[in-house]
């Protein structure tokens, strides 16, 4: 019925649809936020019931076979002959998401869905109680359908690729590898040259008393100051802290309060603030379509982890805010400025990826990538994972996890199905000091910039060269296109050994 | 195609697709209380786009013509033998909201929504400049547009019965007429005596220095005490205070604090948490279900207006929280029982509706039920309500507005195009009066057990009577299933008159 359409036509339909979708989606992401932030005790089992609708919902509309027609009148058509316009960006895309959405027979779907729930819930139950035994048939499970996702999807080289595209498109193993091997190799290098340094910095200044209302008003006025848009979004308490997109003009950002610790809710709010400039920063004009969304998790992490660190720890941020922090904070009267800099950049071996320093953090994600592609490649069974996950501990970070809990079980990840998702934050890291790099390159010496209190130029250029493309680029490409280079370790792994080597003074 | 489907299978589709319905509406919901509590200030254009798009898919399912075919095959069959079981009241309602949805046209819908969103526009612009005339149009238009929707609903007498029964199904201007001029009569009367009383209360303990947290702290306790569950609900700060139902465990309300003032925000979280408690009892088995909705807003009302004056403005109440109303505010250290009693029962006509008492109330609701009335019946033009208006305060209250703005612009109503809503307000006192008189009868002296505390006795008789009946009755069947007697002015009329008889020795 639509062979007689113009692609006119065909594209209008398309926008349409993917439009009343993308309001649904972000529908259910309210609902989400909701959940995590206001929801009554006795709200959550209604909760359940209205996501698993706009799901349904949502799937049917992704795999509605219209979608197929509508992309072949176009395909090939004037629509697509600039390959970065608009138009073909969000052809491109459709057809991408389509594709994902229609190989995915319903009944693994729903069986994927079911499992996954069952696996978190008993991951929820067995991580306290430290019950491996408990937790691992439900894994076992969770890796099984996995694999089955990764053959319905399809892949080049090996099952592992077809999971990597899902959280970072175009991204492959065979390029990760000999990147993740170098950065790790001087990571180790680093972090033992750190061990035995000469100097060492004092964190209890850290682990006074911060009370909850004078860290919500300072994490506020810095989040406000570096770009992030109150009449945009809000913050809030939660568990576990996240930033998400309800639409363009509402980004909404969490955090977690302690008041014997200053860096948790801090950098905290800082790193979601990144995330939530991005989305605030994106072409509202595009909205609900790919040209308005994020590219992926990577270039995601890339701006959270960039304003959490290369700015937010940097001595320059800190000239400019100390003085305010310690108007904030009694704790901080008697403390002087670089003392408190050398305590946030800390770098200390830890079980826990959650609280990792800049330069231990990557080594825990590459020692969940390194599992999970043995996992995915049938050289690793899960039995054996928590031998394997120790191994690893012990070799990158010198450390035996005493227990299951602080182990191999403490990411929820896993249990989730996310699988392939953990090298998006090492990709983060990377694609932030190449970012960053070139932004020190054509705006001259940021830092001395965040001394002044300078943090538009910094935001101005992402948003030009990042934000406001949308996802004209898949990660690779926009790399390329923005900093000229192809993805690498080495600014990361520069920058590291110029900021700890100076610190450290190793 | 649906022509050999059994009864059982039609039920089924009926069931699921109205439950469906009912997920989305409840989704709608919650972005109706974020918009109201939460949202961003640049949140609300996408906002907008989110609850047009699941108003147009709710439209869409609520006028499937598949609706039509099944309810045909279960009309007369075993399902509508017994009309107050589940399954009859459920087909019974789904066909009455059936048949509403198909007679409005789109194309009258449409218009009708861009309509009064423009005039809620110009009537919020229009108001603080006390300028009726650019209101005028407006409101004709919407006046205009009502009338096309009575005609294309239908009715028996006149147009005015086609929008009453959208808001209290069943009922009709010939039984309320009788019913409203007694009461006015009555009104006016008691309202004369008190006027020329020989006793007045000190209001001035109402207007001392209330601290915002201490309102928020007492409202809570009190309403936790009536029996509003918090671990299925919530109370935030609006502007316009509201009780809203997400979900079975989930029915929030909001309020509104003035630190000058006691009885806003107290006596407002009191009305709220009486809706929201009629919500939290209705039967959970049978939600996303007519048998799981509440009757109508008059019955809404009822539940509100009990628990914020029979209840909450009786001493025995006051008997009971007094002394812990004294531990929460300094400003009622001084202050005995009774002279607080009287203030909160104080009775002073006044211009605005929102802020009138127990005895003047419903004088503002049946002046703008008449002039509604005119109004549809054509007696009356939009040029002359300004007048019409005046004299009717004048008659009834003895005030003349100095203005517009606090004359007959001041409700929202008519801009929205709620014609016909204002009675349920009155039908809600009259019910809360039939209502509280036979619980008297049946569960014994009630403002001894409020003086005790015991607000369980009372509550429970509701939940029983009338919260977990769903919409098994419409507001007449039902008050006739509770009391035995037709619904009637005499209760609320020998309530008011033996309270403020009592209160001003009159």
């Amino acid at each position: 019925m639509n062979k007689g359409m113009r692609p006119r036509e065909a594209y209008e339909w398309l926008l349409t649809h993917h439009k009343e979708s993308a309001y649904l989606g972000s529908v259910r992401a309210l609902l989400a936020w909701d959940q995590r932030t206001q929801i009554p005790p006795k709200g959550h089992a209604h909760r359940a019931q209205q996501v698993a609708l706009l799901t349904k919902l949502l799937h049917q509309r992704a795999t509605d076979p219209r979608i197929g027609e509508m992309l072949e009148i176009l395909e090939g058509s004037e629509f697509t002959q600039e390959p970065t316009a608009p138009e073909a960006v969000n052809i491109r895309e459709w057809r991408r998401a389509y594709e994902k959405a229609r190989k995915i027979p319903e009944r693994l779907a729903v069986e994927l869905a079911r499992t996954t729930a069952q696996a978190e819930s008993a991951w929820e139950a067995a991580r306290p109680q430290n019950d491996w035994a408990a937790f691992k048939p439900h894994l076992e499970k969770v890796l099984e359908l996995t694999r089955e996702v990764a053959e319905a999807l399809g892949y080049e080289r090996e099952p592992y690729d077809a999971l990597l595209d899902g959280y970072e498109p175009g991204e492959t193993t065979a390029r990760l590898e000999p990147i993740f091997a170098r950065l790790r190799e001087a990571l180790v290098d680093l972090l033992g040259r750190i061990q035995n340094a000469p100097r060492r910095p004092d964190t209890s200044v850290l682990h006074r008393h911060y009370p909850r209302s004078a860290q919500e008003a300072f994490a506020k006025a810095v989040a406000a100051r570096i770009g992030y848009d109150f009449e945009a979004g809000r913050l809030d308490p939660t568990a576990h802290p996240f930033a998400i997109a309800i639409g363009p003009g509402d980004v909404r950002i969490t955090t977690r309060y302690d008041e014997n610790y200053f860096s948790g809710a801090f950098f905290g709010t800082i790193h979601e603030a990144g995330h939530a400039m991005y989305e605030q920063g994106l072409p509202a004009e595009h909205w609900g379509t790919p040209m308005g969304e994020p590219v992926s998790l990577g270039i995601h992490e890339s701006q959270s982890r960039m304003w959490e660190n290369m700015v937010g720890r940097s001595l320059g941020f800190w000239r400019y805010f100390f003085p305010e922090a310690q108007r904030h904070f009694e704790a901080l009267k008697d403390v002087d400025l670089e003392a408190f800099h050398f305590a946030v950049n800390a770098v200390e071996p830890s079980l826990i990826r959650v609280e990792a320093d800049e330069v231990t953090y990557n080594l825990h994600i590459l020692l969940r990538f390194e599992l999970e592609l043995a996992l995915l490649r049938g050289e690793l069974e899960v039995a054996d994972l928590p031998e394997a996950w120790n191994e690893k501990m012990r070799a990158y970070l010198g450390l035996t996890p005493p227990d299951y809990r602080d182990g191999v079980m403490q990411d929820v990840h896993w249990s989730a199905g996310l699988i392939g998702y953990f090298p998006t934050y090492t990709l983060g890291n990377l694609y932030a000091a190449q970012f960053f790099a070139k932004a020190q390159e054509e705006l001259g010496d940021l830092e001395a910039m965040f001394a002044q209190g300078e943090f538009a130029p910094l935001l101005e250029w992402l948003r030009e060269q990042i934000h406001r493309q949308g996802m004209r680029y898949h990660p690779r490409d926009l790399v390329r296109a923005v900093t000229g280079e192809e993805v690498s370790p080495e600014p990361l792994i520069r920058y590291l050994n110029a900021k700890f080597g100076a610190l450290y003074e190793v």
